[in-house]
């Protein structure tokens, strides 16, 4: 079978996607064994969550759903998903958009898709763009979806050390190169998967300096207010020209149905209309359906503010006070959880590898994911880069205590063979 | 703004895009006019069709629909709906098939869009390989879905023409190049647009030929049996090895849901798999929770035999009935509609371009698509792929009868003026 440069790109299973499949295999070849699984991006299904969609599912069924799944769409969106958008942002954050800053994307994976394809690359004058993350550890995905090879730089963060096991990343606008060699800018916030919420400063001065180019920032803003609304600390948007704003409705509580949204200007939104079209013609009309009405009916607002985030905030502080009673007196550090679905170990010095670590922490029982996964195109010779974990507090609070003891007396017993 | 030449190529409305462009933009700024529109490929919603889709939507409510949604699925797709494909093709064609040759992706678009950009274009060696579509007129969103450019090649076809105002096309295999220079072979069986369902033989010869180069045949069934088994003669599919069998479920009556399905060698499957991880994950999971369930307790069997077959193979006869009727006295042609949804009406030595009878017949209030739109690559001088037009059955008896009468008296005064 031959295979395309793009084709050879694309069958390859970048980051975390690896680390997921190894996930996968495990728990498949040892179905005897209960793994406590905080790998995963799965969110919780929260019963009060569960019921809206029901409910929104039943008003379909009783109005619109004929039409929603036996007509094709137009590849903008569907029309009510995308009133709805505008008039939630337009009330809260007081943006100023209408239709045409607006697009519905299968999903966010297929936004970053389209988006780092569209702006990125090789031009018709040969020029090369890149993707810049200006901020790592960031999400992988971002790798895997730009079809030309080595397309990914990435601009490891300046990191600040706060008192009792606790650090934050900072933006390290030193080594931070934006020029025209960038395509398009990507960033989480908050940030998968550390938990980090860059402030609204270091925001701005991307923005613009990313501006005089002409290079979209895309915010990805799955896990951010106004929904799902996992955020634990204050955070404020920021709504220019050249930002491109990304939803996902994954996190409260619908991946199955690949729901992403991408906020702005025209020129940018119009493009990737375009190519979306050519893609995949629009994304599925049912989850759009379902997403319209609880927008419109203010259920999703008073989900993510009442529901949502108070249930991912608990299962923050229960991993903060796990680690805090079990870690044992090595030198960790765990990232604010400012939001998002997990929490980001650094173990200064650990003296194997994440992946190592991953691979005794399987053998315990746990599945983590390995840090450096989420640290594309640096320099492996940054240990920091191979000292961290994730873990995710999709789990139930019985789950998190016992990881917490199983990854302490893991690095006890690593720490004491390196004595 | 810049964009990568790929974002410039998927930013171009492609074929029959640009004419719905067109048609959508009519219809917006004529909101008083109206048309006749037999210009889209939406298929009708027949009610018996949508009493099913909604019985089995409430039965997935009372099961596994919070899981459904809930959840992140896999790249391959929705479990169920896998066993439920093979379990059918393997009894109903004794394929032999295994859960390894199945994937599902958000649309027939999505899937023509991950094969051919996986096995056609520049390869590692800077060989380059197109896709060969063997039989032209032919479906054009082939043409938009691979992003490098010129990557299309088309070979005209063979034209027999029949008794009494009939026409069929043959695949002209003296003029037909298959050798390494072909990344993928795609054509829709039965054609959209000529309703065209090509010979065992023909499709035979063409994957043999492949066969011998390693290059995968992509038998578009979007229009086949068993699903929405809109044939109306008798149609023997082909399997083997480097068969990409593709279903829709679009015609089946849920175009808004986006499903498509790869039937494959597992080598194909796997590459194809993980290009989908990497574009967008997977596939929206309600839409195959829904196809699993009709498949599986035979509802899509019945329907598929017994409503919509039927339903279109009436709207056949009543289009062939009023052009047999309606058309004047001058050299036209409609295809054998074997199959699909479609008529596709030649008329030969047409005094102007099919672009232009396609405006003159917008101004009636009728729309239909023009047919050079389905002959990319096509040599402009050849003069046939500018005299034809596709009017879809997806309308009303009436509409479909007041088509004919104006599309014969718009030709009448066409011939006339040119007389």
């Amino acid at each position: 079978m031959k295979l395309s440069t793009i084709g050879q790109k694309m069958n390859r299973l970048t980051g975390v996607r690896s680390i997921m499949k190894d996930i996968k295999d495990t728990l498949q070849a040892n179905k005897d064994v209960q793994y406590i699984n905080l790998s995963a991006g799965n969110p919780l299904i929260i019963p009060d969550v569960d019921k809206i969609w029901r409910k929104h599912t039943n008003s379909i069924l009783d109005t619109t759903f004929s039409d929603v799944i036996g007509r094709y769409g137009s590849s903008q969106g569907y029309e009510p998903l995308i009133n709805a958008i505008v008039e939630f942002f337009n009330t809260t954050y007081n943006w100023g958009i209408t239709n045409k800053n607006i697009l519905v994307t299968s999903g966010s994976q297929s936004l970053y898709f389209i988006a780092t394809n569209a702006f990125c690359g090789t031009d018709i004058n040969s020029d090369n763009r890149h993707v810049l993350l200006p901020i790592t550890p960031d999400y992988t995905g971002y790798g895997g979806v730009v079809v030309d090879s080595n397309m990914i730089v990435s601009n490891v963060p300046r990191i600040e050390k706060k008192e009792k096991h606790r650090f934050k990343y900072h933006v390290n606008f030193e080594s931070l190169r934006i020029n025209e060699s960038v395509g398009a800018i990507i960033l989480s916030r908050p940030s998968n998967p550390s938990g980090n919420i860059i402030s609204k400063d270091e925001l701005n001065k991307i923005i613009d300096a990313a501006s005089s180019f002409k290079i979209p920032v895309l915010v990805d803003s799955a896990y951010a207010s106004p929904f799902p609304n996992l955020v634990y600390t204050n955070m404020e948007h920021v709504w220019k020209e050249n930002v491109i704003h990304c939803l996902s409705f994954s996190k409260a509580g619908l991946p199955g149905e690949r729901i992403g949204i991408a906020i702005g200007h025209e020129s940018y939104i119009e493009v990737m209309e375009a190519f979306q079209s050519n893609l995949n013609l629009h994304s599925s009309r049912f989850g759009q359906a379902l997403v319209a009405e609880t927008i419109i009916s203010g259920d999703m607002d008073v989900l993510s503010k009442e529901t949502i985030q108070p249930y991912y905030l608990e299962k923050k502080k229960i991993l903060e006070d796990a680690l805090d009673k079990e870690m044992p007196d090595i030198p960790w550090y765990l990232h604010d959880i400012e939001g998002g679905l997990f929490g980001w170990l650094w173990i200064e010095n650990l003296p194997i590898s994440d992946l190592e670590l991953y691979d005794l922490l399987k053998k315990e029982g746990l599945l983590i994911v390995p840090g450096s996964s989420f640290f594309p195109s640096t320099d492996k010779s940054w240990v920091h880069s191979s000292e961290c974990i994730r873990i995710s507090l999709t789990a139930s609070n019985e789950e998190i205590l016992l990881a917490a003891k199983i990854i302490s007396k893991t690095l006890v017993r690593i720490f004491n063979a390196n004595e």
